[in-house]
């Protein structure tokens, strides 16, 4: 027979795809699930679900958001003349929680890889180019992260940003 | 405005409740969950709803099975004079992968511990003593945890089940 029963099995199974859980953490969570209140399992299984239901992509900063354009899009007590570039919707958090930038975000969905096959066209590039040329921004701030791929992405986009006239600065690293 | 979108902050707060899965993590994976092909989360939606929904504890062991009663108890090429008792349905795991025990199971679903309100009567002991009373359990091997409350566990089992006429050993740890 086998080691574990079928659903057992399966649940094990789809928690080793998820990141930094491992053999050993995905059938602790499983065991964990087994004894949890049936109504505390669903609530998990239905979050899963309905976060796949409910959550768009702005049109506007590409966030993440129930609603499009999003809550930093539609907020007009921020700063339009400002603008943060993020990797990806995760980056915003931090920077949020230092409570001192009022601007605006620009999600990229990824950095420049060329070994990944990741180029300009495979992030969310042409649509900052569009809001920058749009006129009103006048200052980039790149927050993409401190890695090799990080750097080359806000070399490129500076590159490609300073010609349309808007002052692009790297965001402050360390202490 | 919140941090992150409501449905996102809502699978992260339940992430949080798992074992091992703190803040970051929980992070981490409802990104990577946002990320996902729509019917792979939905897979896991539903490996963790089924999970709740088919598995049930076997009637004689308390393992925790599809069917009761197990695929232990009603395989016929096991030999029913030896018992193993566990703490709990994953520590049948590791002794069936030594692929050197052919016996049966019981899992007590705990282990004794005063300080925690635990005592026998909150442990699957009573089935224990009954399934060594209806005869043919010639020995029972303890395989409780090695820690104070594993020990103390298997200390307190000798006492009750040697009475009965069956030998009692303590499972053999480390090298």
């Amino acid at each position: 027979m086998t080691e574990y029963a079928k659903p057992m099995a399966r649940v094990i199974d789809e928690l080793k795809r998820l990141p930094g859980v491992g053999s050993k953490s995905a059938q602790r969570i499983a065991f964990h699930l087994l004894k949890m209140e049936d109504a505390d399992a669903e609530r998990l299984a239905n979050a899963i679900r309905e976060l796949k239901q409910s959550i768009c992509l702005c049109d506007i900063c590409h966030n993440v958001t129930e609603t499009s354009p999003c809550g930093y899009c539609t907020d007009g007590s921020r700063d339009s003349k400002l603008l943060c570039v993020v990797e990806d919707p995760a980056g915003i958090v931090p920077i949020e929680k230092t409570g001192h930038y009022r601007g605006r975000y620009h999600v990229l969905h990824g950095v420049l890889s060329p070994l990944q096959g990741i180029g300009p066209e495979q992030l969310r590039i042409e649509s900052l180019l569009a809001r920058v040329r749009e006129g009103g921004v006048q200052e980039v701030i790149v927050a993409t992260n401190p890695t090799v791929e990080g750097e080359s992405t806000a070399v490129y986009l500076a590159k490609i940003l300073k010609p349309l006239g808007t002052s692009v600065t790297r965001i402050a690293m360390g202490v």
